[in-house]
């Protein structure tokens, strides 16, 4: 799609916007679903760093912490996406949740999606959790 | 099904307690639901009150507004649970969200769950908003 | 699509056996939503009828309740098939299901899809009951 | 959200261009949700017309009618989208798609999404078609 | 959260009712979810056994196989949930379910959830009857 | 189920004339299914390619192309069917969808299902045109 200069220089400024709270938010997991994209669909990976990053997660009106609690929320619920909840119960980590608020919140998940998909979500947070030494989660 | 009268006792106490929080938190729509199941279905209801709110809302790990973070996410990416959040958008305001808030993490749940479904519960939000006076919201 | 003589008495043939099946198990309910798709989508309405019911319905692996059932479930987890279900829990009580037990199995699918679904299920069924003169069901 | 003036400029120029693909698509039904959003989220307006429109709609690398075609299987298979489905609907006639192509389209998603969602889908249709003069579809 | 001794023991009692029911329903594989919880979310095992099957499989007004179908249709429908479907089919065969029933269950399946969700359920049948000995199954 | 020998008969002419379309559409992905269904359910193997395949895709009111687009659309939006998607990015390769207009299908999805269906069916998309050696794509 021909851009102008200009255009081509905004779209870049918004990429660059979006690249930088994907950082401080997803950390690595983030970079990597990017970099897999590269050959495949990378106006993909273009959307999510600048519009999903740079327009709506980059606002004020939520604090980080609650935005990974909506978003462990859907995830949760919409089933089948254990790759995202892998990178968001790890965002969810990175700003400040922790494992015991992750862990309560999936079980209230339960009172809304059934047990099927809270035990679902929760099998993805005790791999993370696994890897980054926070097992076993203090009974809550 | 039988139960002896230290279980019946039981039953009431574990009602009782959900009876305190689900009033606390969904004011009377979830009075209202309940009533609304007791020619139907009354376990069902003694199970929302019992189990949901007594024994699963009534724990401490996560704030109360936390809650209806979740909350909201879930019922958004669920689809088709517009009565639900209704109940739940009231809910959030009860516990201390502002307008503007609920409006954000509808906003956050189009990257998540698309556009339909973000504008489903946002026209949920703004029937409920009407009536508690609270239109406009503040450009957010 | 262009069918030989010979086919399209083969297509009228499942037809007929389907439209028997189908009035047996959902009575009036299954007819309002064949002749509903007349004017807009006959072919889904033939298709109903000849594969659904010709094709699905007629075989006897299952009990008819049975077939109900199964069916009960699969409509309350998918969320949004409130018309469906409205035929659906008229064919259960079609068949030999009493609103106890249609009650019951939506009770236990608040276990596996969360009270709203539930509860989307469950006023679709006081409705069905009470134009059938069935409130209050027995508390179950 | 402190934008700098440069910003609001390119802000509201991809709004502009985002309002004319959404105009020509959906016509006035776009413009309603639009507008109704006003009050309540009028950021999620700006980024449905700025964002969807503007960044998505407007590439080329699929005909207008196949954007819609893909639109409506994901809309039919999403469930509970009735109000998006209504707008879309008109959205591919708006585009050239005939009546046949759109019912055949339903009757289609019936193999991967089962009868519910496929009837949902096409008393939307009817619907649609009912207010633009186009029943009775030809027997397809 | 702090329990009265009382309340402890109540709990105690409700989960070892529970336990009881799951084993008889599920055999190993409930067994196994529920140590596999142990050192992420102890309390939401408690509530699958205290509540799930405590409060609600040990009810009577359902026949155990006839909950498995309702269950199977459920979990069909949710998608996703294939780790739920092993263990449930397991547990349809436990409470006496024959393989021909639950594979008609699952062809039913297509006529309200499409192909693809009939399908993923199909080949986890195909994975438990294999590990039990029980392929193939007659042709239905 | 008894059937007539001329019922047998037409049985097996529906079943033929379904597996032309099945092999011309999905290749040897569509064929694998069906054998993978013999010792489980050959009855679902049979109304894949007689129904399915047979009656709806071999209908002419829609091009082949237009038929996967839609079917790409829901597929996505269904969420856990990956193994059918697979099926179906090759069968749209297939019938002339160019890798271009199969990725843009699926980041046009980001925009009703959002990002994390966007992205599950990319990743599949991905191993299927690596398959084909159709990586890198341009980029769109």
């Amino acid at each position: 799609m021909g851009v102008s200069a200009n255009g081509a220089e905004q779209r870049q400024e918004r990429f660059d916007r979006g690249l930088e709270v994907l950082t401080r938010v997803d950390g690595e997991g983030g970079q990597r679903v990017i970099d897999a994209l590269a050959d495949i669909n990378p106006e993909l990976a273009h959307q999510v760093v600048a519009w999903g990053f740079g327009e709506i997660y980059s606002r004020h009106e939520l604090a980080a912490r609650e935005r990974q609690l909506v978003t462990l929320g859907m995830l949760t619920a919409l089933g089948g996406c254990e790759p995202q909840l892998e990178v968001h119960i790890n965002a969810a980590l990175n700003v400040g949740l922790t494992p015991t608020e992750i862990t309560e919140a999936l079980l209230h998940s339960a009172v809304y999606c059934g047990f099927p998909k809270a035990l679902n979500a929760t099998f993805v947070a005790k791999k993370v959790f696994g890897e980054r030494g926070l097992l076993p989660v203090a009974a809550n």
